[in-house]
């Protein structure tokens, strides 16, 4: 049986401005059971407090400990090496690393900056990489829609800085098996016993697996038909995220579909 | 016999501020000779002219048709595919490029731009790149040398855009082949016909074989003891320019060290 399950927010929970119908329920149901929770998000302009606050209004009730952003796991990766990190993120989420100490830094987070990338501060990024520090990456996107325009995201700022230094990125968000490992890590169960709820069936679908971890597609959110025909990989498929939960509740883990 | 000959400049005809003993009246009898000659270089920070006035200095006369820096490489390029660039490049450079139409644009050339690289201008980079301009890099290298820091080269940031847009950029700089068959089309003369004689055992040596040159190691410059044994392609070796000279003029072609 699985012993715990983690949430992809957007698309799963909600679409837009309203909850998923059965969605709030849901996520009820399976709090009050005996599985490990966790939701699971790759939003680097929040902070963990505002995505709470987010759900909140939609009607979930979503503890500190249960959710898992692609910065707080890069945070958690830093804190647990006991690295101090040189962060080129996104301005809004600047408060949710204030409490590390970030003097003379020994490491390097990058997450989607925008305008906080410029060359004097990859500069200084990449010779840390190059003397050795670690490289942390927030998300490996290549780019995100803004306004009808495309925009660069992380990913090409943590290749280049991969590139001129030699260094081999930690990727702390979506499709990463470094990240869904660390966050099964907070779980105190197998990966195998884990089931991956999501919208994406590369993200969140064939990411868990790789990593180790049971997938459930939902067809609600950025799921097109034909989506589950993508992959090699057996996963579980199901309407909305209160049929994702029925089945995760009382089903046997070794029988996908 | 050989019908042209490229020349590295740095560490090959001078070094630091000195022409090598011999440079000189090797190079002045290379070009009285029947050979087509160039001078190949990857400098992006100098123009044409300033390369041309460095080297009268030292003594080398050297006519513009002969000089093939890697930004006039670029320049070339997109000249002849008839574009109209958007260049991320040097600020001592640009004059080098202010003849070139330049509205509208629908390549992206990417130099080693330092402070010019910004979140804005390496995102309109990529917007223009994803729409379908190609991408020219001047040179692809990691990162250089200043006041005994490293710091960021245009390869980092040709990399980042490469991956965003998913494009594949045609690199004009040693050991790139696109670049050495750019300079041997301009001789009108077969690329095995040519010799290419350099201090740097890839980048010159190496990369002029890969492209269908021949190549000629010279012992001065960047050269270390050893340099022969790194790569298993054939080549020549020689002491000083003018003995490479001496060689290109008077051996032939198909018998290399």
């Amino acid at each position: 049986m699985y012993q715990a399950i983690f949430f992809d927010l957007s698309g799963v929970l909600y679409t837009g401005n309203a909850a998923i119908p059965g969605a709030v329920e849901a996520v009820a149901q399976a709090q009050r059971s005996r599985l490990a929770i966790r939701f699971v998000t790759n939003t680097s302009r929040r902070t963990s407090n505002q995505i709470i606050g987010d759900l909140k209004n939609l009607g979930f009730d979503i503890p500190p400990e249960q959710l898992y952003t692609a910065p707080i796991a890069a945070k958690q990766w830093v804190k647990e090496h006991q690295l101090r990190p040189y962060c080129l993120i996104h301005q809004s989420i600047v408060p949710e690393f204030s409490d590390l100490d970030q003097q003379n830094p020994n490491a390097v987070i990058i997450g989607d900056a925008e305008e906080n990338f410029c060359y004097k501060k990859l500069n200084y990024a990449f010779q840390l990489c190059k003397a050795g520090a670690p490289l942390i990456g927030i998300g490996c996107n290549r780019y995100f829609k803004l306004d009808d325009q495309l925009h660069l995201d992380a990913g090409p700022f943590i290749k280049a800085i991969e590139y001129a230094s030699s260094s081999t990125p930690i990727i702390m968000g979506k499709p990463s098996a470094d990240f869904f490992k660390q966050i099964v890590a907070t779980t105190g169960v197998s990966e195998n016993s884990v089931l991956m709820i999501g919208d994406d069936i590369f993200g969140d679908v064939q990411g868990a697996i790789k990593a180790g971890l049971s997938g459930c597609l939902v067809k609600t959110g950025k799921y097109l038909k034909g989506d589950e025909l993508l992959i090699q990989e057996k996963f579980h498929i199901a309407g909305t995220v209160a049929e994702a939960v029925n089945l995760a509740l009382n089903q046997v883990r070794e029988e996908p579909d």
